[in-house]
């Protein structure tokens, strides 16, 4: 609960998470059939990856029919008529294909009015927090009243078996969140985004656009996730220390404000850090990840969908969005729900 | 002039663009010289496409150079610290590649302050007003206070010469808008997306994505732009009048207020139809196509600084942004300078 119950600066920015929703490919992976498929003694995978099982796109399923699956269930579970959206945004980190943006594929999928504004948001793994501020400002500028949100990525198309690492920890997935404006007692305590280009190698895919294609070169390793983890994890760790005092310092909070963490899922390592770091009991920080992986820019929504369906995310309880992305970005958000 | 000098409906949303830029590759490709390339008498290509010349990059320039070479020269022509620029929007429709996002690849070539917050906007050929409309959320939010947006397209990587009607008419280049709120004199008077998904397959680029990669398929062919270039105008023909009809009406204006008109550069036959449905002048429909082509999402914000740079993008004078985008997406936006 907050200080006093008082909005701390006044500097609240409102919206309101009114429904959230997720979908998941039916293929399960089994972190027990993955040791036999990488011929390794049982329990080998899930020790590497802290991973149970994760989901996989099957050749057929196209990332806009899961994104538009995962919107309907948003509408479904709030009685919302679709209708009454107003405003898409696809928040993915990986495109369906390099032209059109993938907000008009998801359009076309889902059950949407079909001549509604659309458009992409992308912040790698934070482009769902990113969304949501930009969400902020078109509701309170009242340019919409209802926007929903999803992010969807198959980060199985893009997966290297033969580096254990990244073939190990990325699941498919996607979620939808959908807000309005609210009554101005919900909203934005706080957000930040830091770029730091220096470490935009260590988790790159290199094709699907001007840089690798057929006018200039490319090979199969450039449509394939490369990313050097240790030292992702190494830049990360440096950074987030300030970085996090910064995004309090924001909002004129400390650590103990904030009730519930809703972190990316980046990796196991990630969490536990996390979790030592702001020395957060295990209800307050959710952690989705033994049973989905690292989903990628679905990742954050589906954690803030747990968050919700497990009564974690409540009027007056500050909770904070973090995580770090590929760019190499940290993203996060300190919300009153 | 805006009758009787008044906001119609108090409507504006504030924001101000307070310096353009822009920057082209150093290869211009000349219309004569394409006729001999492609061994057909001279005056064959000006005749098809309507372009004297447009520029090429060659294999070595990247997407993110010219995207901050555009950038620099706005800063540089408005005297503007880089330091002072708090958000990076890069709004290409086409990525530098598939992850990370393409601001990131941006800000790690431009002079700007190397933490800098940055996200993609991504609404195709009309990315530019889109993110125009998000950066005034964001300004009028108080989030954000001087934003950087590029666009930066590089056609060339997909042109497929095989098709005699998409090679003929893109060119490569880059734009950019830094933006402040303003004193609220200048704003946006109304702004309006609509998606028409039926069209989604008129203009693509399949590959680039979890469509069309090595785990799915993909041939040479996913990696060109695919155009189906009378059935696009033919679509696009058929909607844009009731939708500049809803965009007009939702400013309270008639076309006769508006003193500039900025379109997307799409193609010879595009303008045309502009101008003669428009009823417009010549002085008053920027048109740079014959010396450009089309550039994608970099063709409106370059067109914006034509306006600028030639005195017809002034206060008290509404100005209307227009395009129809891959998606197929129609895009607008009446701006009083």
């Amino acid at each position: 609960m907050l200080k006093n119950n008082v909005l701390p600066n006044n500097t609240l920015i409102p919206i309101k998470v009114i429904s959230t929703g997720v979908a998941l490919p039916s293929e399960k992976i089994e972190a027990l059939a993955l040791d036999k498929k990488l011929n390794k003694p049982a329990g080998y995978s899930f020790k590497r990856s802290g991973i149970l099982y994760r989901y996989y796109a099957n050749e057929d399923l196209n990332q806009a029919d899961l994104a538009a699956q995962a919107i309907n269930d948003a509408l479904v579970r709030s009685s919302i008529n679709p209708q009454s959206i107003d405003l898409l945004i696809s928040s993915c980190a990986i495109p369906v294909q390099a032209l059109p943006y993938n907000a008009a594929h998801i359009l076309k999928a889902s059950m949407l009015p079909k001549t509604l504004t659309t458009f992409d948001i992308n912040c790698s793994c934070v482009s769902f927090i990113c969304a949501l501020q930009v969400a902020a400002g078109l509701l309170n500028s009242g340019t919409y009243k209802r926007i929903a949100i999803v992010s969807a990525d198959l980060a199985s198309r893009g997966l290297d078996w033969q580096d254990e690492e990244s073939s190990l920890i990325f699941g498919d997935g996607a979620a939808c969140a959908i807000v309005e404006k609210g009554n101005g007692t919900s909203g934005i305590l706080s957000c930040l985004f830091e770029t730091y280009p220096e470490g935009i190698e260590l988790c790159e895919i290199r094709a699907g656009g001007t840089r690798c294609n057929v006018k200039t070169a490319m090979n199969e390793s450039d449509f394939l996730f490369h990313m050097q983890g240790k030292q992702l994890f190494k830049l990360a760790s440096l950074l987030i220390e300030s970085y996090l005092h910064r995004l309090l310092m924001q909002a004129n909070l400390t650590l103990e404000d904030i009730v519930t963490v809703i972190p990316h899922q980046a990796s196991h390592l990630s969490l536990e850090h996390m979790r030592k770091r702001l020395k957060i009991s295990n209800d307050r920080l959710i952690d989705i990840y033994r049973f989905r992986g690292n989903q990628v820019a679905a990742s954050i929504p589906s954690a803030l969908h747990e968050a919700i369906i497990t009564q974690r995310f409540k009027p007056d309880d500050p909770a904070m969005l973090i995580g770090t992305a590929a760019g190499l970005t940290l993203g996060g958000m300190i919300l009153l729900p």
